[in-house]
């Protein structure tokens, strides 16, 4: 399996930062992880959500080519762990064709981005920050792994 | 409102232990809110699980009385932030009767404390570490406390 992991923009806040390499590093004993920050619009006011979208998009776009992609979204599909890691070991990946995850930034990702998405996944009917919810992204992905190789994790 | 967290054992990861005193900082800037972490069972082997469960139950019970309790629960109902928020402002609380959440270890909630639960609440059809979902919780109240106050929230 190969896995990457894009969101816009670096993760500001230290502690979320820590646990983010903490869960990457785990992932990677397993499977080949990686994490791309791709670029944000800067300086352009929060009232142009739609051009800030625009520009993340267009960086978004130019990491993932014909990947499986799996967005993050408070609309797309609720499963349990153990479906989520049925549902990750079902996935063909290879070599040239990673699963990549994306997470919206603040404003969320744009429209062509959630069409172009091979499937929409969401963590919680709740809405947690865009950061907060990396690492629980990061948890799941590690805790899928275990339960596809079937070994115990700490709950 | 007045609000109770109570959860067994303290948070062992310091990053999730920061982020912890991050969140509880910035609701107590809203509405009085204490956390306590009750006893564990210590130098009990896990195979011993309903043991380890009531003596954690026997403790967390010492500290809620007639209080208003939500018990996190996997098979507990799942809303969404703002539905969160709208049930919470809904519970009449007083400074003699707390709205009281309960996170339960790493084995979860004995039998008894569920029952006695006036609410069953979960923030995720996934699992999360017993760790993890107690920033989960943190940040939820927040948010809900910041919709409640019709402040507005960053993503």
């Amino acid at each position: 399996m190969r896995i990457r992991i894009l969101w816009p923009g670096k993760t500001h806040n230290r502690d979320i930062e820590n646990l983010q390499q903490f869960y990457l590093e785990r992932i990677n004993q397993m499977e080949k992880c990686e994490l791309i920050q791709t670029k944000t619009a800067k300086g352009i006011s929060e009232k142009f959500a739609q051009r800030i979208m625009d520009i993340e998009a267009a960086d978004l776009e130019k990491h993932f080519k014909n990947d499986y992609i799996i967005c993050l979204f408070d609309e797309g599909k609720e499963m349990n762990s153990f479906e989520f890691a049925r549902f990750l070991k079902s996935i063909p990946s290879s070599s040239a064709r990673a699963i990549t995850f994306i997470v919206g930034g603040f404003l969320g990702l744009e429209e062509r981005i959630l069409k172009r998405a091979d499937a929409l996944l969401s963590l919680s009917q709740m809405t947690f920050s865009h950061e907060l919810i990396r690492i629980m992204l990061l948890e799941q992905i590690y805790r899928s792994l275990m339960i596809i190789q079937g070994r115990q994790y700490v709950k």
